[in-house]
């Protein structure tokens, strides 16, 4: 099946807005080995959008249409659609119902405006909108079957998972293809990619392998062209695991913060945390996580020298001897973080974010880390090459698969430590 | 000027990278009051590259092409070009010295991939790449300037700014059209749109107002059509600025924390936070600013009651009868905070988050948030309408705000105590 994309909307043209929508469309039609061949972006513009249907309907089995379908006067998509397929609109009876229950849940009258959403090209077929007011339609044009859908990410999510993939996969049986997405933590792109070479030099022809940065974390892509395939990623899989394990967090979009909050829970344990380069990240990437207070019962920010004394006791002598950055300061952190949560593990960080701070010896991007519980603390010196913002992610992800690694009982040192990043 | 753009790249069509580069470029544009008529991406297909630049080239001034001048056998935008253009590929001799330059630079080889970036097509002008080894290049196509550049977003920038936005401006002397740019806190978009039209109903018609939501900031965005538009801006502003001065964070994309950082160190004052639901992000936010250590030391998260008692010497039968989330346990968080890190001004909230834990009396969003100094510990009870994520953040944006507020003297009251969010 071949896709073609159009996406309508002033906000796209003027930079307002980054679209996230073609990226969210194109990963659901990836899985079924599906792809997009063009896409086309335009304004909110009635002759540009009747160029764009027939330019984009003439070499693809699917055009999907995003974008356009609001109350407002500047959304075209229907009007256009008509005018392209030489229909009239009229008032959709089905889409009608939809609005009446929609604007009868949420507690408002309808008004011309809302009612403008139901007023579709004559032969459409309606596409259930689970999350909002405006239906998504199935229309033919030529040979091409037109699909619209809303703009609102979240209701072209909802539509596209409930109701436009179903109908797409019962037409367009496909030939098998699948794409599989695992999330790794701790192994770069280019040192991922060199090892796989080694270990798996007969790589199969059938399994395209590719990678994603979603920084701190590297995806892992899998991408099957047949139902054949799937044999050989099989066959692949144990060596691949054999690479990839230690760094492996999960399959789909499986994040650090989530996999370490399931995993203390599983084994009853709860966390602290005792921060000073990363100024608060690790505590807010764990309470993110619904269901952190289970695992989760305070943190401490010591950004300043006095608060890693006063508030964890941390050794005047030796922050003034081996300065803030080193070995025993973060291991007194670790350990007054304990005492004072009463948690089980702790993870304590204090490093040179940068701009400024660093010195010959303990340079910008300096980290000591410390971690474990009060029967062994642990502790490692990194240096992290990102600026600022990225470097306080990347030691709060690093911090997080420390006491992921001692849950899971994985012993291998991980390629942090090598300075490799 | 009337500009298409083009877009080049497997990752694009595939949803492995979203695509913000075309928002960069608008932006740039927008400045100058041009406008991108459309917008089409392809993947790296020979054939669809040449199709494309045909089709594009039929109705602009100029087509802006991104992707595809990377060293890789995928990369190939030059090909294309010269295929459209009907003209042979050569070594150009300036991109082959800016090549050389850039290995010395950075100490590596010129090998045979590299050396593929210089091969391109012949007659056309090369466009310097201040950070990268891929230059850019101009080459007529019909009627139609087309510009090469490169994919990587931070050559990308460069090249607009230092080389294509100053050649755009000299050779398309535009009409003195502007935009400026000014972000905002603590109001809604069409709260914002609905008070601006109640203060000044006679608009002027050539500036036009834009907004654009950049969560939990608002950016509101005045674009003047030419340079006599820039009078009815003059005229306007008092109007504009007694309807958003004390939301006004700031203009281009300053941001809350940044703009609280700079006021605490202009006032020689230190900032310290008692967050229980936001769980360390308001602390995140103030230490993701450099230079946070001269207005922060120490921040504190008790996300659980205990923690509360122990860190913050909350009254436990305060928290029996009163429960975590109310005025007087905030108020001792802000108190117990002040005391512990010698700070002169406190945040403190403790609020639902959700998606549990919300009872009758206090439902999922309910927030207590206490924010002052030694000599005033304010309170107020909030109502924040999203989900735990943007919740999160609704509510350490309300607190910074609130202290950015102190610090500015303002004393009406922000609109978020209105619960109108």
């Amino acid at each position: 099946m071949i896709l073609n994309l159009l996406l309508t909307g002033n906000e796209l043209m003027t930079g307002d807005t980054v679209d996230s929508n073609s990226a969210m469309i194109a990963r659901y039609m990836s899985e079924h080995g599906w792809k997009v061949r063009k896409k086309l972006t335009v304004g909110d513009d009635l002759a540009e959008l009747i160029d764009a249907l027939h330019l984009l309907a003439r070499d693809c089995d699917v055009l999907l249409v995003n974008g356009g379908l609001g109350p407002t006067v500047d959304d075209l998509t229907a009007q256009a659609l008509a005018a392209a397929c030489g229909v009239k609109l009229s008032e959709n009876s089905i889409a009608m119902q939809h609005l009446e229950q929609w604007c009868g849940r949420i507690g408002i009258a309808i008004n011309a405006a809302n009612r403008k959403q139901a007023i579709l090209p004559d032969g459409c077929i309606i596409v259930a909108n689970p999350v909002g007011s405006a239906v998504g339609f199935f229309m033919q044009l030529g040979k091409c079957r037109v699909i619209c859908t809303p703009g609102v990410p979240r209701e072209l999510d909802a539509m596209l998972g409930q109701e436009i993939m179903p109908a797409l996969q019962r037409d367009f049986p496909n030939s098998g293809a699948s794409v599989q997405r695992f999330t790794l933590f701790g192994i770069g792109e280019s040192g991922l990619q060199q090892k796989i070479s080694d270990a798996i030099p007969n790589w199969p022809a059938d399994v395209e392998l590719g990678f994603r940065v979603s920084f701190p974390q590297l995806e892992l892509k899998l991408s099957t062209a047949n139902a054949d395939a799937r044999n050989s990623v099989e066959k692949i899989w144990p060596h691949l695991h054999r690479i990839i394990g230690d760094c492996l967090l999960g399959q789909g979009n499986a994040t650090l913060p989530q996999v370490l909050v399931e995993l203390l829970r599983q084994h009853g344990k709860k966390i602290t945390v005792a921060e000073s380069c990363t100024g608060g990240l690790i505590a807010s990437s764990i309470t993110q996580i619904p269901g952190a207070s289970a695992v989760f019962d305070a943190g401490f920010v010591t950004y300043s020298n006095a608060m890693k004394q006063t508030l964890l006791q941390v050794d005047e002598e030796t922050l003034r001897t081996e300065g803030a950055v080193s070995e025993n300061v973060v291991r007194a952190m670790a350990a007054g973080a304990l005492k004072h949560s009463k948690a089980d593990y702790a993870i304590a960080v204090s490093g040179i974010a940068g701009p400024d701070g660093g010195t010959e010896e303990k340079p910008v991007g300096t980290v000591w880390i410390a971690w474990g519980n009060a029967a062994q603390i642990k502790t490692k010196r990194l240096h992290v090459r990102f600026k600022r913002i990225d470097f306080q992610k990347y030691v709060a992800w690093a911090g997080l698969d420390l006491i992921r690694r001692d849950l899971l009982g994985i012993t291998g040192e991980p390629s942090y430590f090598g300075n490799r990043k």
